[in-house]
Parts: structure tokens; sequence; C-alpha cells
């Protein structure tokens, strides 16, 4: 016991995360580089102006390694004080990255969070397991469309609403731009798609599940999701950069029932490496399914970026239930089978626009698109 | 009055703002790569799949102006429409750069937003000259220091403030770090160094202000701002992208009273123009200061960058109060001439570490440089 307790003590007291980054220097000047990260990262002052011994022992970052990645670029090591992050998003990030974004020979490429933090987190509320519920879908990859355009009345969502559900669609997202504007009010947005979406999946048979987009600060975003709920919707749209990880992260905690897909706007930009930022923190923060960019679309991923991503997004971890990926952006119907060997069956293909080009056609090409995906044979 | 009334609701149902962006293309790629970035911005979808005439002439980005800047550079003007903005901060952030914030070839330059949208938002509570009331500092610059580093206890941050604000400053802030740690909670913190700061000012005779950092969700927040205000404070520290700007512009409307002081952090990397987002942005958004990395510091800007950055914060604006700029990171008491030649009175100079770093001579270096400030002759 005697020993116990205080080995307990030390270990709370000096446990550490790992931030990794990729950063572009000389050979002759990655370990001053280095130090500076770490200093930046924790105490931000100089290391002799510290006479607090604890501060110096426990608090200050510590350079963990140095490892050349090829000419001019090296992995860095940064272990951090668990205690500085308080369990807190926002902190977590501000710890992570806060100053450090400023300089641009830096990106954030990777964490390693000590158990303990990831359970403060805890993650999806309902994960891949959960979203395959939703969908009545046991094995097989997930669909989605989107509803656009932006400037389009209640109404007229609806109705296209009701023709990809008759097309037999997992999910029908909100286009991200769909906010709470004049000329298509959330709250009236809402109904008339859960209404329609509702009736057209009963007549299908499938289970269709709406997902409106949320926006606004913290009020607002749980004024809607009480709007969703009371319309019957399980599943809701966020962008977590722009209403900020505190936000999700308070959304996720108080409605356990409830799943959440994130949006990337506003976070493409933020020199934070894709799988870390849209696969790893989002999930820790709370998304049950991450939209991102697919390669050989519209957006610059890489196909490595993309497998990353999703291996992020779902490998085990401490417990922390596996998130969806949705490839998505600038996809057409006739990239499933390319797309479904590439991340297999835990995913969520996502096409908007390639849909809604039918025009007249619009049930029929969603229909090809929903019976190419659940007849996919995976190797 | 027949005349007028349909001109109006034209104007109000067609207003655009105008999001200027430097691309990255071929002369020959850039008209297109200009449209498409319109149509990212607005409808993100093909244009022949929209059947709805109204959002075609209303809704669809609008590329109004493509100007070469240099071999390979461009400046691509975009109007946007502001309904579908929803006057919300970060469905604004996201019209002006959710997904083309995933394109890297595209930054984020400038906007110009019609006066009623910029109304909309309003801006800072008090303004310059609402600091310099605060300040009791009619016409000169203002100081300011911040407390760290983050790992220290209450009392023990307590008796730094105690000591910088026996060196004469207007303003010390806790260290953007300083969140509601377990080894220094917010509420102790706070109640701590307020009180350490008021009996200093009390035996100076200065108006020292002391600014806690806030963070966390925006119940979090709100509780802190509570905490502040019973403590007699009357600025806070946030850093507005971590706590997300819809959270930033709800505490400014809903404590009109309270000045506010924005952080950088997590908003280097973002991609948007630093003049734009920590100038303009963080202003319109309710910054009555913007904390921003000097020139010659240990942060990359550049003597332009903050040039345009200050002006940006400061410049007449529609109404919407002036932004004090508070250049700091890696500042030391030698420069405060140079840097005053260059900003003028209007600003606040932010030393933290290069003050810290005297040690048992914190109170006299402070006082240095709170007189080196006061007595600086402006050319």
């Amino acid at each position: 016991m005697t020993r116990a307790a205080p080995a307990r003590a030390t270990e709370g007291a000096e446990e550490r995360l790992v931030a990794i980054y990729r950063v572009r220097a000389e050979a002759s000047a990655i370990a001053a580089r280095a130090q500076a990260i770490a200093i930046e990262q924790s105490v931000e002052m100089p290391l002799p102006a510290i006479a607090d011994a604890r501060v110096l022992a426990e608090i200050v970052g510590r350079v963990e390694g140095i490892a050349e990645l090829g000419p001019g670029l090296f992995e860095v090591r940064v272990a951090l004080a668990v205690a500085t992050t308080g369990s807190e998003p926002g902190q977590l990030m501000n710890m992570l990255f806060g100053n450090s974004s400023i300089h641009d020979d830096v990106v954030l490429h990777d964490v390693e969070l000590p158990a303990k933090l990831t359970a403060a987190f805890f993650g999806p509320n309902r994960g891949i397991a959960g979203l395959r519920k939703l969908a009545g879908a046991e094995r097989r990859a997930m669909t989605c469309s989107a509803l656009k355009p932006q400037g389009l009345p209640p109404q007229a969502l609806a109705e296209l609403a009701r023709r990809l559900a008759l097309g037999g669609l997992d999910f029908i997202k909100d286009d991200h731009g769909l906010a709470d504007q004049a000329y298509s009010p959330f709250a009236e947005r809402v109904t008339a798609c859960a209404e329609a979406v509702a009736a057209a999946s009963h007549a299908t048979g499938r289970l269709t599940r709406y997902v409106p987009s949320l926006s606004g600060n913290l009020d607002e975003l749980r004024r809607q999701v009480a709007l969703a709920r009371a319309a019957g919707l399980e599943m809701v749209l966020v962008a977590p950069m722009i209403i900020g990880l505190p936000q999700l992260r308070a959304l996720v905690a108080e409605n356990p029932a409830l799943a959440f897909m994130a949006h990337p706007a506003l976070a493409g930009a933020a020199r934070i490496a894709p799988p870390l930022l849209l696969g790893k923190l989002f999930r820790l923060m709370g998304a049950d399914a991450t939209i991102f960019p697919n390669h050989g679309g519209r957006f610059g991923y890489s196909r490595e970026t993309c497998g990353k991503l999703a291996e992020a997004a779902r490998r085990p971890w401490d417990g922390v239930r596996p998130c969806l990926p949705v490839p998505a952006g600038g996809m057409t119907p006739e990239r499933v089978p390319e797309m479904l060997d590439f991340y297999g069956p835990d995913c969520m293909l996502l096409i908007g626009g390639g849909l809604l080009a039918a025009g007249e056609r619009l049930v029929e090409e969603t229909t090809t698109f929903s019976d190419r995906v659940a007849r996919h044979g995976f190797r």
C-alpha cells in the first residue's frame, strides 16, 4: 500500500501525452527548433526565468525524439503534461498546436494520448455498429447523399429528400451550407424533410435517415438538436472547426442516443494532418461518421492520405468506438466498385451533385447507386 | 413610393458580400478555377442540375473580377449572397472559406461586407476609446504583460501579477495556456490575481487591469465570465478559433460592458490572411483588442503583414468600433521606441517572457517598460 500510493500520485502528476510534429529545418538546427516547439507548446517562456522546480519537472514540454524523414524534414516527438489540458477539448487543441499553428515550418502530424485522457473525452455515442443499426445494414457499406442547392425553400428540399429516399439511400444529409437562413428556416426545413423521408422510407421499407445540418452557438445548436429530436431524427451534421470542438463535445455528452456526422468545413487549411484532425480528433470528440474529400475528386487529398484517415477513424483505440469514414467530394456512381474495394465495407459513400445532376431521373439514378453499393462483392 | 419599394426589395434579395481570394493558377486556367470557387462557396453542385431560377439568379456565387498579381498568382473577387450567411458568425466563415479551406491553391485574402451585414455583427463593445478609459491612458500607447508559466499555483501567479502591477502596467493578462486546470482552477486563480492586482493598483495609483483567459464550451465560458465580473474585472481574453466565433459573438452580445482581447491560438494555420482574420474578422465579432506576433520576434509575420493587420483593426468601418492592435511574441523593452514609431499611439505593447526573465528585478524592469512607453515622443 505504501508503495502503490506514491507511485500513482507521481504517475498522475507527470502523466504525458505525445504530440508528433513534422518540422522543416536544417539538420544543424533541428535540435534547437524541437526544443523551441516544446517550450512554445507548454510554458511559452525562457526556461532560466522559471524558478518553480515542479513546473520545470512536470509542466515544461520534453523533446522525446527527433527522426529525420528525408532531407530537411524531421519528425519531432514532444511529451506534454496531461494536466495542462484540463481534459477540455479546446485546451487540448491549444496545447497541441495553439501557438505553433502560427509557425509555417510545423505540421501537427499525430498525437498519442494516455488511456485516461482518451477516456475523459470518450468518443462517439454510437460508432460504426450504431450506424449499421440505424441503417439496417449488417455488413454492407452504407450510402448517403446531400440536399442542395442552398437557396431552395423547405418544400423544394423536402421534395428532393423524398426522391432521394425513394432511391433507397441509408442517409440523406443537408448540404453543410444549409443553416438557419430566412429563405429556409431550420425548423421548417427539418420538419418538412423529416416528414418526407419518413413517408418515403415507409413506402420503400428501407430505414432511410435524414441528417440535418446544425449551426450557430451552443444555445442555437441545442435548440436545433431539440427540434431534430422532436422530428424523430437520430443523427445530425456539424462542422467541428466552425462550431468549435468544445461545443461538439458538449452536444455529444448531453445527447447520448444521438449520432453525429462531422463535416470538414474550415478544417482543411489547419496544417494539421487530415488523418489526425478529421480521423482521430473528430472521433475522439464524438463524431460517429466523418466526411472527407476522396482522392481523385475535386479536392487534393492523396489516396494514401485517405487510407490513413479511414484507418485513424476505424482502428481499435482504448475502447473508443470506431468512426465511419465518409469519402465524398465530386464522386459519381461509376466509382462505387473502386471506392468499396479501397475502403472495404466499413464506410459510407456520399454522392451529392453526382446524383442531383440526374434531374428527372433522380430516383432511378439513386436506386442504381444504392443497389450497386448493396450488391458489391468484397474481395 | 412605388419606385422605391420594389427597388429595396430587389436590393435586399440580391444583396451580396464580396469574398476576395488569392489563387495560384496558370493564366489559362484561372477563369475556370474562379468559377469553380464561386460554385464551391455557394451552391456546391453543377449549375445545369439547378432548376430553380431564383437560386441561379440570387444564390449562386458570381465571379466579379480576376486580376493578375504576378506570374501564376491571381486575385479573384466572388460575390456571395448575404442571405446565405443567416447573419451568423459560423455560417459567415462557412460561406467565405468552408470547403475552399481544403484547396491549398487558395487563400482567403479579404472580404467586403455590406453595411447591413456589418451592423448585424456590430463589432467591439468598448473599442480603443473604451480601453483608453479602462487604462486611464488618454493619448499614449498602452502596456501589457502575461502571467506564466502555466503549472504555477494560483498564489504564485497572483504574486507575479502583484509585481507586474507594481511596475505600472495597464493590463496584465493570463497566458493563453492558463485554463481551468487542477493545479490552478479558474475560480481560485482569478480571484487571487484580481485581488493582488487591485491591491497593487491601489498602491501605485495606476488603473492596472487584470485580464483572465477563458476556455471551454459556451456554458463554461459564461460561468467564467460571471466569476470574472464578480471579481470586478472589465476585460477577458479568449482564443476565437478555439472557442469558435459563434461563442465569441454570443459573449460579446450578452456582456455589453465587458471588453474582449483576442488571442491568435490555432488561428495561424488557417490560410486566411492575418490582417483579415486577426484584424478585420475578430474585430467584427467583437474583439476590442487583438494580439498578434510582431515582426522580428519568434514568429514569421512580416513588417508589412503587421502594418496591414493594425490598419485592418483600426481603420474607420461603418460605425464598428476600432480594435486595438497588440503586437507580441518574443518582444523586449529595448524594442519599445521602434515599435511605437511603427504602430503609433493606438496600440498596446505586450511583453511577457522578456519581462519575466528579469527574475528578482521584475518590478524594476516592468517599471522601465511602462515608463518608456509613457514617455515616448511620437513623431
